[in-house]
């Protein structure tokens, strides 16, 4: 292993390199054009076996090992977000309205560097490492279903994948065994009444005061339907029926958000908010509109393989922590992966006050510490060579 | 007039006499055996046709004035309530927990005595007066309907009908056209949900949060579905659901009152009801059971004869003062003799603070002046002959 | 009286014109300018002393009777609305974006030529007469209450007044004793929660959920603490906190109108909208900002001069039917002016479906059979001598 | 450690005496009198040091080992309940009402042959071994408080401590670190309104109606403020205003309980539920009176000494599984040791349906297949003495 690490720090600049470009030309979801064309052309470079336009936009390149073995997968994603850059780096993003906010331009740099020194050792290698290269994380359906029924996990053994941290610090590693990330899905409700005057309530049907009702009724689901040792937030973001004082409204509309980590419990969920909804408004003698959109599924690592991960990384240089974390609400179509292969997800972490101030994900001032690309390449590297070493 | 004011006054004494007879010998509604046999026997030594058994247990007499003309019916009910007295009247109740609580004794002493001062005028009366004395006004369904089906309204052209008031000074009437007494029903709720251990609700379906929902639901049958210019009232006075504090309610019972003025209102307030805890049980996926019991309707007196008798009611000697009065929410099965002729219904008061204390109907130590009988007395007689003279 | 019906038939086609006139030439409230100069100078030809800018806008006319006697006043008022007129009738309005959708063009039109007519009539007059030409009823404050401040009542015995009413058959008045239009108050309520992910409610104060919450509670005020006897309306017409959907919302606006007919029940609707609001803000933990914003109060008709109006309305040629109605929940600031003196206020009907199609006041489309304006005069100019001959 | 085996196996039927024996003559908490003296008589004559009526009726036993060391403290409670036993072992309760239908009888009779295996093995041991005998663990405040105040910890390393689950099957283990027992608390609530007929809710304060609101609004304790990633339930068992259904209550009666994992969840739900009602209460201008109760505090397994247990019980023989498992809600105040020393607490499957039916703990009818008992004491000496061989 001291040969990957050594070679990952020599190969470091050119991984901030690939990373600034990238950064400075990001591409909106399901838009990606150049991006995916600059991945395979840097995978064909190397001799890889490339496939393009997987599910769409995604590519696949595949390094055969020297000797045979298993097959493990490493993913990264490399889309970027619609927001407007507000930082003063000078690699700042030359696309109005786009940035890559969500640190998806560093997955990309850790993994075409690391499939380069992976490359130059490939002689030694036990099987065979496939970089799948997925478009399209942030919006919904996702790219990762498309690329999976396109194939790409034909013939994987185990994937790996990791997400920049930029609140976490340059040297942690979060992991979780189970449940990492949330199911996140959304909802839509609208309550159709009968508007009317404000004085004449029993002309009416009262959207507001039903709606109302709505908001209160669904508390339930988490107080008294969802097993206590499960977790589930159920959150209406918007209430929205702006009317003259003296109108009673016609429609209010309600969205939002639903955030569960077991499948059964997701299920249970919306089945019981259609319930409320139908019975409050059957009370209420108006008629509704329900939409239920579903996010990406919870992202669950397997016990066995997160263990695997989350010891190696304790031996990784520059690695100074290795936590579990608590589940983060937030969804990740890496999901879709463990739902056909086994394999892990752990978050680096890259924030660095002394060099950028800290900002969460999504903000248009998000900044890292370059330096977990180097952490984390050199543990999905570990992970990998140790994994086709054991797994013969 | 004269002659009938003269007639009562001297009369008085009997009055006073009768009344107290039967006070100290009340009858629970349809249990009535020897209140009517008294009346009966009354009105037979006056030599008036006289009916018994009419509807079960009412006494109808007729009067047949010297000169053809119309019919006017008075009526007086006989029965009274179980309710141990607690006054030191020397002719206090001697039937244990049996009370004349609500005044009907006076109605009755009223009416025979009306009737025998009216029998000694028959010559100069142009047609004929119909004396129903009813039983069982305490007790749904009530008297009164069943003396009706039983023809004790055939001929008759209007009713006339008074409840003495132990709240009004006496030489005050008090009426009022249009809806004078609400319809009072009940209800009953039961909600069915499943029990079980407070620390694991989603096993369980919590009968006390559907049911306190059903409340909060309820509400807005008043505050948003009835005409805000009609009147209603619906009260839950009980909600039982009593259980260890760590055991989830299995069911939950509910009980109220719904008090309304039009019958398209009750109708309306107990179809919103069932709506109501159609939808919220629904909503909490529970069962339930749903009972509504119609009390009497609401006493609605036509406009013209009400003014017709409050006019009148002004030159009654004693009389100081006739006031409309708001609709009283309690119920009275006057009420159906109004749905089949025309009529007026009244309060007389007898309320004497130097004579007696002053307690509420329906109080142990419910008492009057008797004086207000004598009011009574006159204002119907009154009533009667001014309408024979008047319709001819 | 014949005279007085002879005269303003001969005067009928003036009023016409004098309507058409200033439904051409309307003017908003408080913005009013040449319509009060218009009104003064017709009073000025006829010889009456006239005040302008009484109040800020208002003018009042006053005609000496030439025999001794009281004063009766006739208010008229003269704005218009801020709505695009969608007629198509000849006289349609000039101004671009206001109209005399409400009628007050014939109010005005009637009590200009009534008092041309009454001023021909002078001399057997028995008293005085004062024509209060209002401004700006439909905006609060009203120009009533500075009108009266200013003097305009001063010396006045009875005030009578009346409203165009389109939506009832030409022919036909209604009026009603005691309260025939509402007090119409608004209010606005801000809670100021504490907004953030729909992943994390507990770092949250979710003011949708508190707010719902509120519309539910406030359902108590008119199912619980008014009197059932007497009406109140609560209607929360604008709940607004658009979000997106997996945002929990910062805030959460509410507006309503309350409707009342007694000054108590008003005011204890507001007391108990500010207790409400305030246990539930305290129970959610968050902060809010409560307005309330007073209308006009309840229109009052004492019994006693409004049923002399009504039943010499009945008298009045062309009138079909006198009809007492239901209370209307609009507001009307003729309320001001019966506190200060007795009158009487009725609603004089101008439907006409065979001449203009039937819209209601405020509408757009709104247009009477200008018929009803001659009616109105006939019944204003009737009481007006019928109250100084009877009261001198 | 085959050593200990045998000698366990060997003293496996006097294990058994003793557990039926304890069985036959339960003692009520706080109440124990020969069940101390019992267990105190059965350390003498091993010639442990023994303190008795420690923190009021607990018994403290040491055990010198021959080497110094460590000392481990082992907990057995001892307490019955006042349950009538319906089951038809030979060694039935003989006390009238009272029966060990939770298994403390098995706990003491473990932990006593235990105690004289240990004891027969003590020249080799290195280090001491505590024996806590507790009383009163089934009612509240628990003995565990008032013997930890009284000393029994002092000088103690590491405590351990197990209960028998009689519906876990025989050679299974289940345990867990961190929260394994709920912070099990109790709360009441009394509304205090005005009652008053249902007829004038006007003149009421509707305690039904303000106590259905404080149901509904308690829900947004769990819904809304506790995080979702912790665990937390709120339940209401009992609510009780039981009136005639046209009378408005005077009071309502609100029980519930509380479970929680965290100490700071535990006090934040209690603040939450007293801000919830005092807001809802003023809202509802109604009084009302609050106490909260608290139960045991969450029993927490520190994870080094819980999984030091869990893998050591692996190697046991008998055992065929040791499975992590879900925390449980019920309260044990074992949780107080934990408060002020390491250890760990587990459960001991004792279910046989071919030997008993199975009940659950303090069901009529409970009973275990003694075997349990042989691998609990099996793990507890394991465990003891690895410690004390491993910590020197």
């Amino acid at each position: 292993m001291e040969k990957l690490y050594e070679l990952l720090d020599q190969a470091y600049s050119e991984m901030v390199e690939v990373r600034r470009y990238l950064h400075q030309h990001p591409e909106l979801s399901f838009q990606e054009v150049k991006t995916p064309k600059y991945i395979a052309e840097y995978h064909e470079r190397l001799g890889h076996e490339v496939r393009t336009g997987v599910g769409g936009g995604g590519v696949v390149a595949t390094l055969r090992g020297g000797k045979p073995g298993k097959t493990v997968a490493l993913r990264a994603d490399f889309d970027a977000l619609p927001i407007q850059e507000e930082t003063d780096v000078p690699f700042k993003s030359v696309v109005d309205g786009v940035m890559h906010a969500c640190g998806h331009d560093s997955h990309t740099a850790t993994l075409l560097v690391l499939a380069k020194v992976l490359n130059s050792m490939k002689d030694e290698i036990e099987g065979n490492v496939v970089f799948i290269h997925q478009h399209a994380e942030e919006m919904l359906p996702g790219g990762a279903i498309a690329m999976i029924e396109d194939g790409c996990l034909e013939g994987v053994d185990v994937i790996f994948g990791q997400h920049i941290w930029s609140t976490g610090p340059v040297g942690t590693i979060e992991y979780r065994p189970g449940p990492v990330m949330a199911a996140a899905d959304f909802f839509h409700v609208k309550i159709q009444g009968r508007g009317g005057h404000g004085a004449q309530p029993h002309k009416t049907k009262d959207s507001v005061v039903i709606g109302a009702q709505l908001v209160g009724n669904l508390q339930q689901i988490v107080s008294r339907r969802v097993d206590p040792l499960d977790s589930a937030v159920l959150s209406i973001g918007s209430f929205e029926a702006k009317n003259a004082p003296n109108v009673i409204a016609d429609t209010a509309k309600l969205s939002g958000t639903v955030r569960t980590f077991k499948e059964t419990t997701r299920a249970e969920v919306e089945q019981e908010i259609e319930r409320i909804i139908k019975g409050t408004c059957l009370a209420g003698d108006v008629e509704y509109e329900f939409e239920y959109i579903k996010g990406y599924p919870a992202t669950v690592n397997p016990k066995e393989e997160m263990d695997f991960v989350a010891k190696l990384a304790e031996t990784v240089p520059g690695v100074t922590a290795v936590n579990e974390c608590e589940p983060q609400m937030g969804g990740e179509d890496f999901a879709y992966y463990l739902q056909h292969v086994k394999g892990a997800f752990f978050f680096t972490g890259a924030q660095n006050p002394e060099l950028n101030a800290v900002y969460p994900h999504h903000h248009p001032k998000f900044n890292i510490d370059e330096k977990g690309m180097l952490i984390a390449a050199k543990t999905l590297g570990l992970a990998t060579l140790t994994y086709l070493a054991e797994n013969k």
